[in-house]
């Protein structure tokens, strides 16, 4: 309906670890990166990702999302120190807030979302399990880093989107147990719907977003809404808690090293 | 405990698209058809179906139900031209009204469902998927072509439906590029039950059916009801809000083609 | 935190069914026995472990719990005629409170759970996936006898696990036509995390055990809690209802040998 | 849009205790009555008025239903007797399936619903309160005499429904020690919206359904569908298990009656 | 905690229509006007009004929000034309997802609201009812104009909200029938917590968030978190649907003034 | 049925700070009290009084349950002190633990509970509010001291509660600015069913048990079933989330404490 604005937005420009691409079709590509390779997560990131999310889903010249990493991987790491001390509850008081913001932003994406996923995918793998489809390398691998391997409890939502995509047998073993899972595997799974040479996941995905596009608006925008529907309910009734858990864990973990 | 009446109920021959057949014990197999051999969707349908399932539902004769197609295709196409303007809010008005209440009167036969398939089940799936074991013939094939294909939302069911049987990944994955799965991969996904050679679908869906004729029928009854419990809740919860999204994406469709 | 006290609380002793053994590290094992060999299920267990599972869940001394049976099975078999005349409404009613009951008590078991399953699960296997992890001898399986094949429905419960578990249509299938599934196939279903050799899965669970007791006892507890909401959830919603329907189930089943 | 067709549809005569009387603008007064008088209610209007709400919401001629009764009551009294024994399980649960597919139909009606009340809603009152709109005349009394007065659960929905208007803590006190309450102080609780002197409500209620005309059949329609989804979401979690708990404290009060 | 940044943020200056005042301890004043008076409630506000409160919740230097109009008028009147045709799918798929998410964002306002009511509030009640308290001037009245007044379906969490306040008899009756509820009656019924003379609505809610700030920050904000939950449970289980029921009463709205 | 044990149960004397009567009808009373006058709450009912309900909900020969205080209140005060440093997330943890239990416990008690108030219910107002009919002294009163007053979110279940019997905008206005409310005031408000003189709320509570006893045990166990369902689903959702945020309001608390 109405062209896609020729001026990039604003918010193309606002996040030094999210580059924006978006073509005269409205695909937009959002990559995670830091200084263009692989995106190490931080506190920064935890906040500003919060309102990219925002952002991408207010604009209504994005007509496909496709979301991917830089450097071959997707969230390869995290940098605990970056969030300071975890166990003072004013900071504990912004993780959670921001932290059940970024999903319920990124369910908010009212418009087909695409996950492009290459390499590893080992922080906060459920953002792009919120996508509503899953083009893999095939060196892609899924793991959970920052909880229970790290001493905290997987509060944050991936648990919750874990179970919802391959039930809670499995969401509970990989969480309590993290070991990289391959995309082959995911793939047999269900969650990963192709699989392709390393290094194209982000060419399937533009491939498949132009078929999204012989369709109208409405239906893409609706499309999305309907399915993500479930699992927006599921992260406003389950993600709060999960991360109010997650805090007072964090604060034990902090009081167990001071004890040393 | 109360013999099955002899005569035939009035709404065995209310339907033009239904064949009701009932055995001395109450086995009803419920034949969907066109002329004898396999059923075109219309909206005289879907409108008709609606009571008819009612009916099966009320009707305390039926002990079991077994649902299947004619000519050896359970549904394989749709004529959308039936259902008129689709833009029209009144036309939409009565398929949604129709669309929630079909699915809610199949959830409420409280007697075992089961769904014996051959052929294709191209269109209104999630019918079937409401019985409570399917038996497929070998050559049955499962596709979803009113929706996305065909430049709408999925949002009458079929997602809620796969989306509970396959978890959320391979759902939106079959409904957003729509391909036909064949009996063996659903059986290997717990979908299926059974995969038998083709023809056999409806005699094995009977043989079944004589086992569960062996308990009484209040565990029958409530069997029925305590499975469909969960789907029937998430049934009231989503798809009366998928179907007027749909109706929506339908005025958008219809709104293309006039722009054209 | 605490030292874990060395006297043995007074419910160890409590319950004739139970052997409670806790090592120094607080990881409780909790076998089902009968005079050390395998359990058969009667009423007497169907009141104790509502308490037992209490008791358990309320001892902050319980770091861990591994739940496993005895003589080489979880519980194999079931008493039905201890539980009297089921077609008695003040029968019912105590079996109603105590199957609702017992499983918000293993819910409400607040550190993490460890299922050590050897030999048959074939009586009230919903308990066992009520654990967090699930460990099980190369020729354990899982069967659901006290209900469909006995002429009653599955509404303690069974139902909404396996469901969770397994997805509804394989839920469905097993509990209409009840079978033994194997630790392999369980397995393969992403419900049993590891198979182990016959008579190892104690072994293998205390050495998992032992992983999580790196972790703080907050956040051992927390991520239990976090892990065990949703299906909380669905336990409140569902097993009194189910339990319900059972009941009726059960009373007419006696009505049908009483009319012999 | 469409013209209200001059003949009588089938079901306006199917119904004993039901008459239906429609005008030109499709307003349908629904009046239950014994022979013209105050209708007591039986197990036949039990099974009655689950199919005869189904058909008036079926039936896209209807534009507005008033519901009311006969002889200056809704509905006085109740034969207990007419339901033979209810503790058969066979004879509960026909009760527990007509139960709840009663409010699910009235809940389905899909037009705006008013209570023109006259007299003694004692029983069943929650058809009513399913209603959109409550004109009563002055002399109304609302009670329940059914349930605990009568020595068995109101498991039905009546809590339900009073629970949702009233509040939780009116609801048990009015249940638990049925006394009758006057259409003034429903009234001053929000329940009746307008009373009017005895005899009226009737012609009131047409007054109101002539200002709803005025706006279109998919605004009255719609409006009815966003006013009910939150009482029919929980109609359908709480009344089976209701019902199936208000069955064993039937067959309860059968045995206690048997004992003396 | 942090001392509140003595700039003004950007999006203090960006909403036409909202005027943003902040004293040295967080307490914001957000006043919605036209010119400095009473605002007429557009299409661009409804657009606007999403990311001001976005903005507003994201701003962790607001301490405490108060809600308040302009001119001596919370919303008086909307201009039904500035939101074009809306019965074109297009128009109204930005309406839905526009008005979703803005009663989302006021629910994730993570400090205490409280709305300090002047004047009319005859057009979008319900972003007031969202707040923690509510404050008005004596003279100050609720009413409902755009729905059914206007033709279309209430569908956009007015009802929703005030079923919520008020209970469900007293929401439907005065939504079907809009007229003007008084402070008085508003706090006779709980929703309003103090009535003050006109033109101190303001001043007593400075007064109130005073007391409010002696509280720490995170119990501030864990407070609103708590309290809000259980409306964003239903806002995000009941708004979209009824905004989607909406649009289509909007389009047969339309549709009738054309056949006119 | 089944006579009431002559001999008082072990868990009669189990608890210093509640004294248990039981007469041969099984109507308990249970008082807390402290040395036989009103009691402070202290952490050590906090723990002791999650067990004592349990005990009471398993014993079977309670046939209806009278709560009540001592020394003409019934908790009229809290000593935060003996709860430890709130702000070590070890103790928070047992805090939140028995504070989502204890609530489950009452609601689980399966026989009515009548609340025979006198004097101050200032603390834990809410396990009161789980009766189902509430008799009050008119010199009673309900406050809420232990939480915005002191500084914390009332984040255990008291909004829940007060929410769910007098609506939202009253709760909040309560919790936020914590006022005694007469227990005519809560009359008129419908959570008080009777008012009576000052020291005759137990003899009332007693009088109106009897007439209870006139029914089934069955009906009186289901009744308490049935009403309890809605409120148990909201504790289960909302109450652990609500302490573990209001965990991290008390941390926050004794920060700023220590600040100073």
């Amino acid at each position: 309906m109405s062209a896609i604005q020729s001026e990039r937005p604003a918010y193309f420009s606002k996040y030094p670890s999210i580059r924006f691409e978006r073509d005269d079709d409205g695909v937009l590509v959002l990559s995670f990166h830091k200084d263009g390779g692989p995106l190490t997560f931080t506190a920064q990131e935890h906040e500003a990702f919060v309102d990219a999310f925002y952002d991408v889903s207010r604009d209504r010249d994005n007509k496909i999302v496709i979301l991917t990493g830089a450097g071959g991987d997707f969230m390869p790491g995290i940098d605990f120190n970056s969030f300071g001390d975890v166990s003072d509850p004013d900071v504990w008081s912004k993780v959670h807030d921001e932290g059940t913001q970024i999903l319920e932003n990124i369910a908010n994406i009212r418009v087909p979302v695409i996950w492009a996923l290459e390499g590893k995918a080992h922080v906060h793998a459920e953002y792009g399990l919120l996508a509503n489809l899953i083009v893999a390398g095939e060196g892609a691998t899924f793991n959970d880093l920052p909880h229970f391997a790290g001493g905290i409890i997987p509060g944050d939502g991936v648990f919750t989107l874990w179970s919802y995509f391959v039930g809670p047998g499995r969401a509970q073993a990989m969480l309590l147990d993290p070991k990289p899972m391959s995309a082959r595997e995911a793939n047999a799974l269900g969650v990963v719907a192709e699989v392709v040479p390393d290094g194209r996941a982000l060419e399937r995905a533009r491939e498949i977003a132009r078929t999204y596009l012989t369709r109208t608006e409405v239906t893409r925008r609706n499309t999305r809404i309907h399915f993500i529907q479930p699992i927006k309910e599921r992260i406003v009734r389950e993600v709060g808690y999960g991360l109010a858990l997650e805090g007072a864990s964090a604060a034990a973990l902090v009081k167990s090293f001071r004890a040393k």
